[in-house]
């Protein structure tokens, strides 16, 4: 998150949205975001959300999540909604997604669908 | 690739070998190489194994790719092994497979498996 | 469609939805209809979408399909909603809701994110 | 498996393979065997996989999958080998190519990656 300079605009359980902007080293040979920096993005927005819906001596790790790149990350910054699709006791299945944004528009630019699993935290 | 700090290992076509180090900004909350970075390292050597095989005039996109996370992602560097599975005109049908290495062992952290479409260099 | 017992129950552009029975032979062991009924009718909701927004002269070929299980197919009979999450000269997003329905409940047993392709058609 | 006509092929521990004949009922609109087909008949032979390395007390249940068409599914039968990628007390990864086959030529038409989940028998 601190590497991609992510921060969390919002959580209410279940759902967490968070914003990172689109920095120089992230952009792939096009000049877009790379899907990897989209992914991040949205596989956190994910995560976070199931953590919202988790007592406070679990944390989660992504066990699959599949993304549909829909439209090119053109714009300043990305902002990724995450949600419980349906919370379960060894599985959560959460979905994302991810939205380009300038100072004037907002663009979906992926949907992830995944599956996390709680654990013990350290 | 280069905020990565990722290197090309080997070429053939419909096959690259990329790695990349476990730096201390990729590393999640329990210390392991954050998912992200597993994805990013396996969807660039994916791609690049497509673009092995296209065109010099042609560039390549993810259009989906999805990721099984296998084991935590315990290393000082990744190495990911993609591979073409089938070529085509419009859509390339791929996968990687991401490796977390020490100096003395490799172990399989993550199976992607994703499309690819050429689109015209810019 | 005819082999599962499917029907339209209605569409309009980009949105599909399609019913099917859950008979003796789609069950498996546990008595529930088995993963591969839901897939069958998820994934021929998420086509009829994409064929919704296409030319009369097109078809619609699967190129990827991923399905998350959320509850078991408990129900008299399943209930798909398809619909198309991005059109595209070349690719459809698309996805699927599958319940599983009786007289007085429904329960969203499934959820399907994938990519149809337009093809001409014969 | 049989309202498919499916059979087992071969067991031994990780890998399951399955055979299925391309029935008229099973067919799409352009005369190939139907992704829900090949989806079925690849599922099943992942979770046979993921069955033959668990206690008999055991089920297993998909918990997601995802597939790649590569090919149209042209052929009398198709043909499944599953495989387990990778075990777990919790979760188990696997995966399966699906081929089409003729008196003399075999296809791969499809590739399955996904999750099943170990459950007690009822």
């Amino acid at each position: 998150m601190e590497t991609l300079g992510a921060r969390i605009l919002s959580v209410v359980p279940g759902q967490v949205e968070i914003a990172a902007p689109v920095l120089p080293g992230s952009l792939q040979q096009a000049g877009f975001g790379h899907a990897a920096l989209t992914f991040a993005i949205g596989d956190s927005a994910a995560g976070y959300s199931a953590l919202s819906l988790m007592s406070p001596d679990e944390e989660v790790l992504t066990a699959e999540m599949k993304i549909n790149l829909l439209a090119p990350a053109a714009g300043d910054r990305l902002v990724a909604r995450g949600r419980v699709i349906r919370p379960g006791r060894r599985l959560f299945v959460v979905g994302a997604s991810v939205f380009a944004e300038t100072a004037d528009r907002s663009v979906e630019i992926a949907l992830l669908q995944g599956t996390m699993v709680p654990v013990p935290a350290p």
